[in-house]
C-alpha cells in the first residue's frame, strides 16, 4: 500500500472528539455522498444510494402489505394551492423554492417546488372520495422535496433537497385514522430495529411542535452517540382539519354526507444519517447486515505458488454463500494487496470479512472477521454457510446491543432546571421531567442550552413522572423528554 | 348495474375515429392518471404508477446485471453549470423552469430544475475519474425532469414534468462507448418486446436531430395505431465532447493522461403512453401479462344457495394461482354484480378473467376469458394453473402479433415527394426512401404534412434503398424513414 493509497482510505478525524468532522469524512471517503456546488445540496453516490434503495424496498413492502398504493403527484404546487393551507394553519409562511420563469417567460402564477404535498394531494383525494366504498384511501409517494431552510450542509441530516416517502390517507372514522397513524409509526420503529439495528423511543410531539394542522404528531426518536436526538420519522393524525379545508367528504352508508379523517406520515433519508452516525467508527462505515450492499467480502491471500488453490477454494465458498442468498464480493483483484483490501472493506462497512490463505485451504477452514470489533472466528468449511449466517446475526446483535445500551444509559430524570441543564450539558441524552405543558417552560431550557422537548409519552392517560413541572413548579400534566437535536 | 355506474365505466370515444380523445378517456377512466391544475402536469394514480414501477424494476434489473450503479444528483442545476454546455452545443438555450427565489430571498444565481443531468453529473464524473482503474463508470438515476416545452397536455406523451431514467457512463475507448450505447439500446428493445409486447424499429437519428453534443443518437421507434411513430428511448454515444468540456480525463496504463469517452441514455414514462395507446380498445385498458398489476381476476357467480360452494372453489383456485407466482384478484365483493365486475376488470386491462359459477364447480372446471378478444376457454380444474399460464402466454402473443402485424404492414417505400406525402397522408406509418442527407430535403416533407425523418438504419455501411434522394434527386447516401410523430 502506497502512502497516497493509505491516506485515501484512512479516516483522520475522531468520532469521539470531533463527531461532525468525522461524520463528514466518513460519508465522503466511504463513497456515500459528496457536496454539490450549491450549499445545502448533496450528490448521493452509488454506495449511499444503495442504502436508500434498500431502506425503500424494506419499508415499501410493509406499506404494500398493509393496503398502501404508491402514486406520483407533481413536483410543483401553485402558490394558490399552497396558500390554501392558511385555512388550516394560521401564519403559514413556507420557506420554499419558487419557480418564477418557464423558459424565457415569467409565469402568471409562481410555483413552489413541493416542500410536502398535502396541498396538492388533498384536492385530488377530495375528487376521488365520493362514497364510503372509496375509503380507506391510502396513498404514498417516494420523491424528493425542497425546503429552503438548511444553513450549513450536513449530508442526510440537513439538506435543502431531501429524499423521503410521504403517505397520505383518508378514513371514515377518527378511530381508523388514529390506528393508521400508529400503524405507520410501528412500521418506522420496526424498520429502525430490523434493518438499521437501532432502538428508538416512541412518543408525541408537544402541542406547540406538532405538524401544522395535526391533531397529534407522533415520532420515533433515535439517540446519536454524541448525545443528540434525531427525529427518525413522524406520523400525523390530521383529524378533519385538512379534510375540511380541502373538502374531503363522502356519502356514508346512510346516504349522509360526512367528512373524512386524514393522516400523513413521512420518513426521510435522515434515517441514513442516523444509521451512519450510530454504528460507524474511526475506521469508517459500519453497516448492519440487512442493509449492507455487500454483506461478505472474501479476501484471498496467496503467494505465487498457492494462487490457484486459494482462488479455487475462495471461488467455491463464494458460490455457496451466494446460493444461500448472501451478497458476496470475492475480492480477487491482482492490483491490490490484502492489507489494502482489508482497509477498504472496513471503510465501506462490509459486516463480515472472510480471509482465505493457504492455511485455510489446507485445514479446510475459513477465517471470519466481524467488522464492528475485529473478532475473528475460524469456521469449518463444511459448516461455513451456516457459520457465516450466525456471524452476521452476531454482527447485528453487537450493533443493536451497543445502540440499546447507549440509549438505556442516557435517559435520566430531573426535577429542576439546573439539573436538566447540567445533565444534558454533561452527558447529553434525554432528560425526562414533569412538565406543566406550557411552551414557556421549554423556552427556559432551550434558551440556555438549545435542548428542547423532543417528545412526551404517547399514552395521554399516563401519570407524569413527577407531580410538579420541573421548570415552573406548577402542576405537571405530562412527562417531557428534553434533548439536544439535529 | 345502475346507469350511473355504467356511464362511469364505459369508454364513449372511439379508438379508431377519435384516437386522442379516446386515449385521454381511457387514461382517466381506468384510473391511470388525472390532469393537474397546471397545464402540462399530471397526477399519476396508483394503477398508472404500478405500471411505471413494474417497468422500472424490469429495466433496472437489466442495468444492474450489466454493471450499472444507481445514484442521485441534485434536482437543481446552477445556471453557470448549464451554461457550460455551450462549450458543447452552439446556441444552447434550454427551455427550463427557473428557481429564482428561496423563501423570501432572491437567489444570487438562478437554478434550473434539471431538464437532463449531463451538466451536473459530468463534473462529478470528472472528479471521480482519476485512473483507468475507475473506468468504466456507469451511473444511472431514476427521477423526474422538467422541460418547459409542452403546449397541450397528453398524459405520458407530452408533459412538462416527466419521469425517466438517465444513464451516464464513461469509458476508456471509443469502441467501449459505442458498445455501451448499443447495449442500452438492446435493453430498451428487449423491454418493449418482453414487458410491453411491442415490436420496435431500431435506428440512428439524422445528424441534424441528434442529442446536442452527441456523435450518434440511437433510437427505438414504436408505431402507434393511428400511424404515428413514438421515440421509445434513446441512447447517445457522446464521443469525447462532454469529456472535453467537463475535463473527464484519466491516467491510462502507461501513466499518460487520456480523455474519456462518454454515453448517455434515457427512457421515460412515454413508454407507458405507447403501451396504453398500442393495445387498449373501446372497452378500456389492455395490458400484457408481464406488466399487469393484476394478471388474473376471478369473478365468482353465485345465487344465494350456491354462494358458499362457489366461493370456496374460487378461493382454492386463487390460492393455487398465487402459489404459482401469479398476481390474482379474487373479486368476491357483495356490493357489485358480475356484469359490473366484468366491465370493471376489462376497463382496468386485466389480461385474463376467470368465471366460476355453480356449473364450473359441478364439472370441476374454470372458464378463462382473454381480455384482448373475449376468447373463452374452459379449463379443467386439475390443470388450471398450467392452463392459466398458457392463456397468459396466448394473451401476450395476441398482443405482440397484432402490434407486429401493424408495424409490418406500415413500412412502405417511396421514391418521390408526392408519393411520400400521399402514402403517409393516407396510411400513416413509415415511408422509407433514398435521402441525400440534407436537412432541407426533410423540410420539403415536414412543411407539407409534419412528417419527419425519425431514423436512418444503424449500419452506416448499408446501401441506401434507392440510388437517388426521393426529394432532390441527388445521390442518396442513406435510407430515411419518414413518419409523423408524437
Amino acid at each position: 500500500m502506497t502512502d497516497e493509497d493509505a491516506q485515501e482510505l484512512g479516516i483522520t478525524e475522531s468520532k469521539e472528539h470531533a463527531t461532525g468532522d468525522w461524520y463528514a469524512e466518513v460519508v465522503q471517503k466511504a463513497g456515500i455522498a459528496d457536496y454539490a456546488p450549491m450549499g445545502g445540496f448533496i450528490v448521493t453516490r452509488p454506495r449511499g444510494w444503495a442504502l436508500w434503495e434498500s431502506l425503500k424496498d424494506h419499508l415499501d413492502a410493509k406499506f404494500k402489505a398493509t393496503g398502501v398504493d404508491n402514486a406520483y403527484f407533481p413536483l410543483f404546487i401553485p402558490e394558490s394551492y399552497l396558500e390554501k393551507e392558511k385555512d388550516v394553519v394560521e401564519g403559514f409562511d413556507p420557506e420554499v423554492a419558487w419557480v418564477t420563469h418557464g423558459g424565457h417567460d415569467e409565469l402568471e402564477e409562481r410555483l413552489a417546488v413541493r416542500p410536502t404535498s398535502e396541498s396538492i394531494i388533498a384536492p385530488f383525494m377530495a375528487q376521488w372520495t365520493r362514497s364510503h366504498r372509496d375509503l380507506p384511501m391510502r396513498l404514498n409517494q417516494w420523491c424528493s422535496v425542497v425546503r429552503w431552510e438548511a444553513t450549513e450542509t450536513k449530508p442526510f441530516f440537513r439538506t435543502k433537497e431531501f429524499c423521503w416517502q410521504e403517505g397520505h390517507t383518508a378514513h371514515e372514522t377518527a378511530e381508523e385514522a388514529w390506528e393508521e397513524t400508529m400503524l405507520r409509526l410501528d412500521q418506522y420503529e420496526e424498520t429502525y430495529e430490523e434493518l438499521l439495528a437501532m432502538p428508538v423511543l416512541r412518543g408525541r410531539k408537544p402541542d406547540h411542535d406538532k405538524f401544522p394542522g395535526a391533531e397529534t404528531t407522533t415520532t420515533v426518536e433515535a439517540l446519536m452517540p454524541d448525545g443528540k436526538s434525531v427525529q427518525g420519522g413522524t406520523s400525523h393524525d390530521l383529524g378533519t382539519s385538512f379534510a375540511e379545508a380541502f373538502d374531503i367528504t363522502y356519502t356514508d352508508e346512510d346516504e349522509a354526507e360526512a367528512t373524512a379523517h386524514t393522516t400523513s406520515w413521512g420518513l426521510s433519508w435522515r434515517a441514513l444519517g442516523a444509521l451512519i452516525m450510530t454504528h460507524s467508527d474511526d475506521q469508517g462505515l459500519v453497516l448492519p447486515p440487512a442493509i449492507a450492499p455487500t454483506q461478505v467480502a472474501i479476501v484471498p491471500i496467496w503467494q505465487e505458488d498457492t494462487r490457484e488453490e486459494v482462488l479455487d477454494y475462495a471461488d467455491e465458498l463464494a458460490a455457496d454463500l451466494e446460493d444461500a442468498g448472501l451478497r458476496v464480493d470475492l475480492d480477487d483483484r491482482d492490483t491490490r494487496n490484502p492489507g489494502f483490501k482489508f482497509n477498504e472493506h472496513e471503510l465501506h462497512g462490509v459486516p463480515l470479512r472472510i480471509e482465505i490463505g493457504p492455511n485455510e485451504v489446507e485445514d479446510g477452514e475459513a477465517t471470519l472477521v466481524h467488522r464492528p470489533d475485529g473478532e475473528s472466528v475460524v469456521a469449518d468449511r463444511e459448516t461455513a454457510v451456516d457459520d457465516v449466517d450466525d456471524a452476521l446475526d452476531d454482527v447485528y446483535a453487537k450493533l443493536y446491543d451497543a445502540a440499546e445500551e447507549n440509549l438505556e444509559m442516557n435517559v435520566r430524570e430531573a426535577d429542576e432546571p439546573n439539573q436538566i441543564l447540567g445533565t444534558i450539558g454533561q452527558h447529553g441524552g434525554y432528560v425526562k421531567c414533569g412538565w406543566c405543558g406550557d411552551e414557556a417552560c421549554e423556552t427556559v431550557i432551550k434558551d440556555e442550552i438549545a435542548a428542547e422537548i423532543v417528545m412526551v409519552p404517547l399514552d395521554e392517560d399516563e401519570e407524569p413522572i413527577h407531580e410538579d413541572c420541573a421548570m415552573c413548579g406548577d402542576e405537571a400534566l405530562e412527562t417531557a423528554y428534553f434533548a439536544r437535536t439535529y
